[in-house]
């Protein structure tokens, strides 16, 4: 008799720590993804802001399991669930059948009906996202010194990011140090301090989910960078010409959108209830009302906690959500009762303001400026897979710190875009 | 009065070289390139075998000039030179006006009146032409394991790399190490050690450049390595199914461009007299015929020595033309006699066979296997530029000596692919 068969579709946070877990279990397990790579998303505003090279926070997938004979890895795109059969569809037609399935396809950003401004207004959740936003970035730079009109050349050197959480701040605290520090000498035509930054959040505060003392530092922390933060005013329209907060239209060229996601089609492959961010909601053990074989993990997944509360879209909840679902997996082919219900352990909020300052909140432990950047820098390269990882991105971050030059300052993609139709 | 304004086209070997050696001349300098980085060519093979990133190899142009305020940086194209009026004119419709121009615009592959074999073969000149290749590679390991008819799937495990130079030989050696070596214990459908990795030379024998023994040797380790090695028909089709040499057809999936080429349009631009590659026919000083301020100098330049042999198109030769013709500049302003003609010094030829063997023709000294590769690899670290990217590029070359394992595994490009139209 063949083994369980363990369909794992997403190798995030979520999917990569219940395979992970699954080792020594009598199953056979396939993890299927769109990428070949598990991408570390916390750092990915570095490689947007030329901080870190791809590479560096990027691995193979199936290279992370190549001592798991029992684990096969598949380069697909999931595009339904056959709950009666037990399998999944992909897109090039396969179909991959399961005893146990686990949704793990995260979320992307989310434009709030306005689906029309991802094309002047670029999110960052992929790699090719955070090349395309370094591009960007750096290809205004590049026009600006090409620029005679003053007003053009204004817009060139404004820069918005739309959406004041912590990927908001850190994407604006880089590009601030970018305008002010680093590219100051090489440019001859334009004084890169006169740009712009800035931050623009509908709510009142940035950084919402510290606390007011430290969402206050953080405020300090940008505008002393050279960051201009608006808040309470939401943005009503995307252009190639600027952005408009409230009424108020400004032009700017370059905008990064960094304001809410929406979670992949999980829930619509399974028919199953879905939140306002098209999150599933699944029951206190993680599975979909009426299968008790299909569990939905991670940023697709609408959790709440014993105390009612909602389980936030960060990596560590993702991670434990996948540990307990390796669990209740493992009790069940051994015949043993599945732990109570999924609990979420929180362990804290980080965000970077810059390369020196940070905010980090533990809960009774709050950090913020030099030392908080630290904690979260030692945390972040904890986190990395791989000795070679860590080393090369703490090798990246000693460089920067010692010569304030970035070593990923690329301007790439252009020229092969017509390869659309490569195999 | 203004300082006499030095114009040079491209930031390849050439133009850096002289940019560098006009450091404290009386001039103003702009380089323009098309690219807002130097590529360092020599490595590109191990950015599309996936040894490398792409940020090791490259820098921003204008960061190399960062402390040299007499020297202006501009990201534009080139379209055309006008001698009359002495101004080069840009794609964006600026015309930027010269007292002194030097072309070095380099050479893109030749496919020799089939340019239609590009979208199916593409060559190896720029970081995206890199990920390019890299991508290819990876999925056609990736559709191999998907693949349940074997006739498929032995086309998308069949390689094959047209040329026999050093280049085609580079990515032969490493392409048959991934599929010998580093991928076998990831892939759970395929044996990618059935991997077939042709290399398909037209002349007698490959590495042409170098001696018959070193001929011989790079011949024998491509063998070891797995590499299937075709000397002495030429390729007649290319297309999407595979590649026909001579009279038979070879099912590939994956076909690479390494044979010969193409001089870009810096000759058509002066409507100087061009050679069968299309580079300009410039005169023992590197001056175009006519125009004693117009310099052509690296691949787009034919130039011969004093002893009528042509010089080759490799980076030493692109330097020392650049060296050179910084002195003419120098000379002349300083109203001395201009250096006698240009004289190329040989430094020798070097190729690597995987990651362990290498070729080197020093001359005198000839070297092969181990040694030749230690050799060629800090050769090739000294000319780097930067402690930054020596540290990189030694530390991804020590960890894939330790582990085996290489960094840049990533498939990449596919998605961003709309954002053509982009700002």
């Amino acid at each position: 008799m063949s083994k369980h068969r363990v369909v794992v579709v997403g190798a995030g946070f979520a999917g990569l720590q219940l395979v992970h877990d699954l080792k020594g279990q009598p199953v056979d397990v396939t993890i299927i993804d769109r990428r070949n790579h598990h991408l570390f998303q916390p750092l990915l505003y570095q490689v947007a802001t030329t901080l870190l090279a791809t590479s560096e926070i990027a691995w193979p997938i199936r290279r992370l399991f190549r001592n798991r004979p029992e684990v096969r890895t598949l380069l697909g795109e999931a595009v339904a669930v056959d709950r009666e059969r037990k399998s999944v569809a992909l897109k090039d037609g396969q179909s991959i059948p399961y005893d146990t399935l686990v949704l793990a396809t995260g979320a992307r950003h989310a434009y709030f009906g306005h689906d029309e401004w991802e094309g002047v207004a670029p999110g960052l959740k992929t790699l090719e996202d955070a090349t395309t936003i370094r591009r960007r970035i750096l290809l205004a730079f590049e026009r600006a010194e090409l620029e005679d009109d003053p007003e053009t050349r204004k817009a060139l050197l404004t820069f918005a990011i739309i959406g004041g959480g912590p990927t908001g701040v850190e994407l604006a605290g880089i590009i601030a140090e970018l305008a002010h520090r680093t590219l100051v000498s090489e440019f001859r035509a334009i004084d890169t301090r006169a740009a712009r930054i800035m931050l623009i959040e509908a709510g009142p505060r940035i950084l919402p989910v510290f606390t007011q003392e430290l969402s206050d530092y953080g405020r300090q922390a940008l505008e002393k960078l050279g960051v201009e933060v608006r808040t309470g005013t939401p943005v009503t329209e995307c252009g190639p010409e600027g952005v408009r907060i409230g009424e108020e239209f400004v032009a700017a060229r370059t905008l990064i959108w960094a304001a809410g996601v929406q979670a992949s089609k999980a829930a619509a492959w399974l028919g199953a209830d879905a939140d306002r961010a098209g999150r599933a909601i699944v029951g206190r053990d993680l599975t979909v009302p009426g299968s008790p074989e299909i569990f939905v993990i991670g940023d697709t997944a609408a959790v709440v906690t014993e105390d009612g509360k909602p389980v936030p879209g960060v990596a560590p909840a993702a991670k434990q959500q996948g540990a307990y679902v390796a669990k209740v997996v493992a009790s069940r082919l051994a015949g043993k009762p599945a732990p109570t219900g999924f609990s979420y352990r929180h362990q804290g909020n980080l965000a970077t303001i810059g390369r020196s300052a940070a905010v980090v909140d533990l809960g009774r432990i709050k950090l913020k400026g030099a030392l908080a950047w630290w904690v979260w820098g030692l945390a972040h390269i904890y986190f990395l897979i791989g000795t070679r990882s860590r080393l090369a991105v703490a090798m990246s971050w000693l460089w920067i710190f010692l010569s304030g030059q970035h070593s990923a300052r690329l301007i790439t993609q252009k020229e092969t875009l017509k390869d659309d139709s490569a195999p």
